[in-house]
């Protein structure tokens, strides 16, 4: 079961890497659209295209003169577009879910940015995205209430002998309080995303803001690190020696071992012990919680069940669960553990619920939530976010 | 005099932008570059191209098998590749300045990110970056040095009846002295770039970290915002509706007035008063700097110059000079001085030395500071800045 799903997860990250592009199929235009397009919220500024319309669909535009074949490349699927007599070139895709999606566009074999969108990191690259609107996208909008700050955030690393990076969310109220000491969240992208994960495409802070604001949260620090275990290279371990631009600029860069339990030893001996020396930490279980979205939720379990009494709260989006046999195989987890929050989108395998109520049978406090509408995608994530911060530290 | 300034300054920064990009006239791949081509710093992980070698010549490579015609367009030239068997387009630029490039691809007439590159805000657009190692780029590398840390920050504007957003750099100890205050310098961005120019191309974090912790700098703290006037929307005068999304996100977005002195509007009425309450700050001329690149350097110019007596420390990096009549016109901004800064690239009009003898003979203290061997670009800028803070608040 847990390899299946890890094959799972893995598939879903690379099917939008750009070997699985090539391999996706071509298919018309959608012909079955709306005229009710707008441009998208994460347009760059004065650009019109990309454009989404009611029924979710996207419509993307490239002005390509000399070019013989353009696609919209979303969702596993490459949309054939059509050129005008200005060269410019245009095609929709069929109704896309709810929330954050990755794209690319296809330029004569070439898979390329588009020029219309800003940029995301996920599925490997840095590439486009589009937020198709929904119903509930309220909880993460920007908004005139008290608000805290994101800090991007350089720490010497003593397992990797490099400088590693986060970013680390301070509620709005941290800087007026200098005698006060907070709780944290440890909160962890998935695979073939980064640190940045959380921020960009999971709106973070605004959901934090908004629920403090509304009094649904209480403040809280979330500290968001990079979890590739395969670019995290511990000293004194063997590994292939890493690419230049690696060793370069971002994580990594040292000698040593790239396994799953890298992400581990950098967390326990680098990310907690700097952020309870940085920043006003109440530096105990009871004050300290871990979850991540996809790889990041299987890691969640994996550390703190391997360290039962170092974290109260757990949380696992679209991650797998945490299960009976690994709470009573974790001498000191179950009473150490405040809360098991296990979640999925409601077009993944819900199991979540299921796994909620075996904990509650042994006297857990654990909550299943799925998403409605959404897959293994952002939307989800926030939705679990907004969703898990509530029952933190409370 | 000024309004040809303008004008040259208006065309080094469309030289890059859509339009522009499909006039800049095609020529051949460079084939004198000594083959010692490595992987750029600027490259998206994993990615081996763009490569740079010794003598600052780029080298792109894209895969495109179905394309007619593939160029690397840098610095206002298209430079043909050439295809391979695979279909993988390579192709080399003449040697460029050392320093920071804005580039891009051109696919059958489609102007397009490289995907190779991590993505830069500037020339009007996100799009792709490349750094050409100096023998000085030492000061804005990341090194285990006390860090500071650069916050995003949202505000709620009443100038602009919106949410703004701003980057702040703050001191490695300033969470450490809570009952520390600091001084700040407001620091902006040219045009067609945006709040994060200084941070992610100028490296405003390592600059001040390095500085500060080799003691060649007081700690103080760095405020960038969003200086586009055009985008700047003063509640109440009359403007051109805004795109929908500029309305929804981004700064701007509501009513008004776009024109010459709306960011002086907002820097005054709300960036300082929210700087002033949300930050330990010394809430005096004596503790408070402006200064900008380019276009950030007329602002500086005409704001600190319109309100004399509100910054004590000025700096223009390649935006203007301030001259003896400018001074000698603004009652009180001699006596409140303690510094005029004013720099440019040695490929650009060096008249900033006259311009600080002749303020110097009327008894202020100003520096001129010429970057060798660069034009209207960022290298210019990170060198002016670490000249530039080495002088603040002393």
């Amino acid at each position: 079961m847990k390899k299946t799903l890890i094959l799972v997860l893995m598939l879903a990250a690379l099917s939008a890497s750009a070997s699985a592009q090539q391999r996706n199929p071509v298919v018309p235009s959608f012909t079955g659209a709306i005229e009710d397009f707008k441009p998208n919220v994460t347009n760059q500024l004065g650009h019109q295209y990309p454009m989404v319309n009611s029924q979710g669909a996207v419509r993307a535009q490239l002005r390509a003169p000399e070019a013989n074949a353009v696609q919209l490349d979303i969702a596993g699927k490459r949309y054939e577009m059509t050129k005008d007599e200005n060269g410019v070139w245009t095609g929709t895709s069929d109704p896309q879910d709810v929330g954050f999606h990755y794209y690319q566009l296809n330029v004569d074999g070439a898979s390329v940015p588009d020029p219309g969108s800003i940029y995301f990191f996920g599925a490997g690259r840095w590439g486009s995205g589009i937020e198709i609107p929904s119903d509930d996208m309220d909880f993460w909008q920007v908004k005139n209430v008290p608000q805290g700050a994101i800090e991007e955030k350089y720490y010497w690393s003593k397992a990797t002998e490099s400088m590693r990076h986060c970013y680390v969310y301070l509620p709005a109220e941290y800087q007026k309080n200098p005698d006060k000491k907070y709780p944290v969240l440890y909160l962890q992208h998935g695979n073939a995303e980064n640190e940045q994960g959380w921020s960009a495409q999971g709106h973070t802070g605004q959901i934090l803001d908004n629920l403090i604001a509304e009094g649904k949260a209480v403040p809280f620090i979330v500290v968001m690190d990079y979890g590739q275990s395969q670019n995290i290279h511990l000293v004194g371990q063997y590994a292939p020696q890493p690419q230049p631009q690696q060793a370069q600029q971002g994580p990594g860069g040292g000698r040593g071992n790239t396994g799953p339990d890298a992400f581990q030893t950098v967390l326990l001996t680098d990310i907690i012990p700097m952020v309870e020396k940085e920043y006003r930490v109440i530096a105990d279980a009871q004050h300290r919680a871990m979850a991540g979205l996809s790889m990041g939720g299987m890691q969640t379990r994996r550390i703190t069940v391997a360290n039962p009494t170092t974290f109260a709260y757990v949380g696992q989006f679209s991650g797998g669960t945490i299960s009976v046999e690994d709470v009573q195989g974790a001498a000191g987890f179950q009473q150490t553990n405040k809360l098991v929050f296990m979640s999925s989108g409601s077009k993944e395998n819900p199991r979540v619920m299921e796994a909620a109520e075996a904990l509650r049978g042994i006297g857990m406090n654990a909550v299943g939530y799925i998403s409605d509408g959404t897959a293994h995608e952002w939307h989800t994530w926030r939705r679990s976010l907004y969703q898990f911060a509530q029952l933190l530290f409370k």
